[in-house]
């Protein structure tokens, strides 16, 4: 019983309650009929050091989020994680990820780091084999750097995303507002963020899309089902929680239900 | 930007959910319009290491949950944690909690470990000066343990607490049944479970209890209630969340409402 004893690690803060679901699913995800069978986690967030990562795709703020992020990967390590997600889509943007997890491997770091989005798309695949139009709700940092699109198009998906100004709306007025947006008022979540995000999946569903990937963390606080109607609600943070758990003990993972 | 940042500290994992909870409490009780004004916090949670503590006072488990615990909270330590909380009521009693705090001390560890118990007897104190008669809901272990009514009553209150049976039955049925208990099915709690716990209630409130403590820490996820009518439902994990806040950072500290 050592601090090295392994450990599932959660690179929070970005933002602040995105940590705190992942760690939420890793507990609905596990199969477990008493405490002592939940897996052991570190949690580490720290909101006030990590730049916004949308700000700084669109060159609003220059400090790379990666090196905040890198230490604290390396931190996660030295309390025994021997995995660890990183439960913010927008970080998963290469200008952002490709320096994290280069400075990882150039630091020696023995930390599997899981890509959300790749296991996103694994996901869809497996569990969504009839979908062929994927739609994408996200910040508009994602939206910009386009990395759903780019990785599910090579896959062989039609991708769609909103339009610049719903776009926006849906990024100021449900993500960001300083009232009523997710970011500040999640629990519960405003009736006027709800409706936003509804709005951009019935956007999406009117242009083909059958799959609906909430690309930002705080977007699931809003749209909490699986479904809505026919449409599968994919969400890429349960999605990472469940790759968690298989990389760390796979014998503890729930069967997959869309119910 | 270093891993010594000051952050705060919460030892989990006693049970699963209880450090999700505090660590969600902190995020409400602070005051924050942007997700930088949050608070760093590191997280850790062995819940698989952690002998159940009740087991432990019974005599029905033979290692103290104190060992696992001092070396979480030096873990903590380790990574920046300044002031930590346990959330735990159980691990407060003390054959638990004084070979803890031994343990800090002798080892040099610098971490305030603020205690729980003795906070919600302040809060009590300054928030419901009016209450004379104070209930206590809690695991088996923490009702056999009776620090609660040791340290209110040595302040002059009134303390009533559930007769064997029915303390009995909120334990079984309400906290550890493996389906409908809490520690097993917490989002949502069952109604089973709730139920049990209203009974509880109103059965202190038949004996005069004008505030009830939620004495562990799966009871407020089935009463998140501030009030029920004119009863004073006290929830020692937001009491922490908020000591947590005021020895951190004073400043981000929400003014406290009964609504």
């Amino acid at each position: 019983m050592t601090s090295d004893d392994p450990k599932i690690g959660i690179a929070g803060g970005a933002g602040p309650y995105a940590g705190l679901d992942l760690a939420q699913m890793l507990l609905e995800e596990t199969i477990a009929e008493q405490e002592q069978d939940h897996l052991s986690t570190v949690l580490l967030s720290t909101p006030e050091q990590i730049e916004d990562r949308t700000r700084f795709l669109l060159g609003e703020a220059t400090v790379n989020p990666a090196h905040v992020l890198f230490r604290n990967v390396r931190d996660l390590e030295s309390l025994g994680a021997s995995v660890v997600g990183l439960p913010c889509n927008t970080a998963h943007a290469a200008k952002i990820w490709s320096v994290l997890t280069r400075k990882l491997e150039q630091s020696g770091c023995r930390v599997r780091l899981l890509d959300m989005v790749a296991e996103t798309a694994d996901f869809l695949r497996v569990e969504c084999p009839e979908v062929q139009t994927v739609g994408v709700l996200s910040t508009i940092g994602t939206w910009r750097a386009a990395f759903y699109p780019t990785l599910l198009e090579a896959q062989g998906y039609r991708v769609m995303v909103l339009e610049e100004t719903q776009q926006r709306e849906l990024h100021e007025e449900a993500l960001y507002h300083p009232k009523h947006g997710i970011k500040a008022q999640a629990h519960p979540v405003t009736t006027q963020a709800r409706r936003v995000l509804l709005d951009g999946v019935r956007t999406l569903e009117s242009q083909g899309a059958e799959a609906v990937i909430l690309g930002c963390t705080e977007i699931p606080l809003g749209l909490p089902e699986r479904r809505l109607g026919a449409t599968y609600l994919v969400n890429p943070g349960r999605i990472l929680a469940r790759a968690l758990i298989r990389e760390f003990q796979l014998e503890r993972l729930r069967p997959w239900s869309w119910e």
